[in-house]
């Protein structure tokens, strides 16, 4: 990584990530801090490290329904629109795919803030190519070849490559943020503190 | 509830309830915002609603350790000291007793802090009524007295009535803050948007 740099861990079906998702770029550039975008799958570390198999936010019903409120109130404050999707969580699966896929063409960004819309504002299926294909033409990229992409070994093993450098890094929720020195911040409210955190603590090497 | 007033519902035990602790009396100060104080029991509610039978720092340790990074760096912040108790999570019982026992002579939030220090600084076992007792003490409170009324009927049916009323607010986790008009927040990063949020939305029956 770089000077002033972060990683942003984010999964298509995390409610959180949609408004981190939505800001991140505005911040991270009044910062002066790199972003690299790292979308990723949170199913498979639920599974290992919480033995889920659903969204925490559907299994413990309290605790859902405070965060579709507490989401509600942030995406107000933010000026995002957001309706509750008919289906929670979403297959993220072919969107992250998707994603891996426009990262060394630079569409990612834009193609990412697209998905958010089609699941928490549009109520789209996600996993559908048919609902993806339109996001990445207008995030800049070729429709038919970022979806054959999606589907090469390639671009699956890097996927869960992904996974496996987030559960190595201590990632056990989206959105996470880590800075070029490994701190660890969870959570779309810790997005200021992390960015404020690459500022200052950019080492000597960082530079080189 | 009063006009720009909110309920703080805090466990002794609850990591993030010490900085909260240690910080509303001050914002709601510079707010113009009245605290209700609200001890309560986690531990039940855990139980009942998550099937929890120890802290989920403990039964998933990825959350843990980072919830200790998090508590560090939210401590440096703050200017609080933090020393990791060798003991987590204590048994509060007793000491929410206590503390609902000072409610009406209003020596709790003076007592709160200093249970919290002892937990979280001093790493003193907060069950132990010899660690209770200095405390109330130094809080403005009648030790012997305090202790005793922890261990009648009508303190500990008031715990539980405590226990009760955080159920039906929806409170799930703690620090939980709660508006006038209903509106609950979790967790410490909550705070500032719980008192802003209880200074905006009073409403004219509020100031009857």
């Amino acid at each position: 990584m770089t000077a002033g740099a972060i990683e942003f861990w984010y999964e298509f079906a995390s409610t959180y990530s949609y408004p981190a998702c939505m800001r991140i770029s505005r911040l991270a550039e009044e910062a002066g801090v790199v972003i690299h975008w790292r979308p990723f799958l949170l199913g498979p570390l639920f599974h290992e490290q919480q033995g889920l198999n659903d969204s925490p936010f559907n299994v413990v019903p309290v605790k859902g329904e405070y965060m579709w409120r507490d989401l509600a109130r942030i995406c107000d404050q933010e000026g995002l629109p957001l309706n509750h999707p008919s289906q929670f969580p979403r297959n993220s699966l072919l969107a992250a795919r998707v994603a891996i896929a426009g990262l060394d063409e630079g569409w990612t960004p834009s193609f990412s803030r697209a998905v958010y819309e089609a699941n928490f504002v549009a109520d789209q299926d996600i996993s559908d190519p048919e609902v993806l294909a339109p996001l990445v033409a207008e995030a800049g990229g070729a429709p038919h070849a970022a979806l054959a992409a999606a589907q090469s070994d390639a671009v699956k093993a890097r996927l869960k490559d992904h996974v496996a450098q987030a559960r190595e890094r201590g990632v056990f929720g989206a959105p996470s943020f880590i800075t070029a020195d490994g701190e660890l911040f969870w959570g779309n409210d810790r997005l200021e503190q992390a960015l404020t955190w690459a500022v200052n603590h950019t080492t000597l090497e960082e530079f080189a």
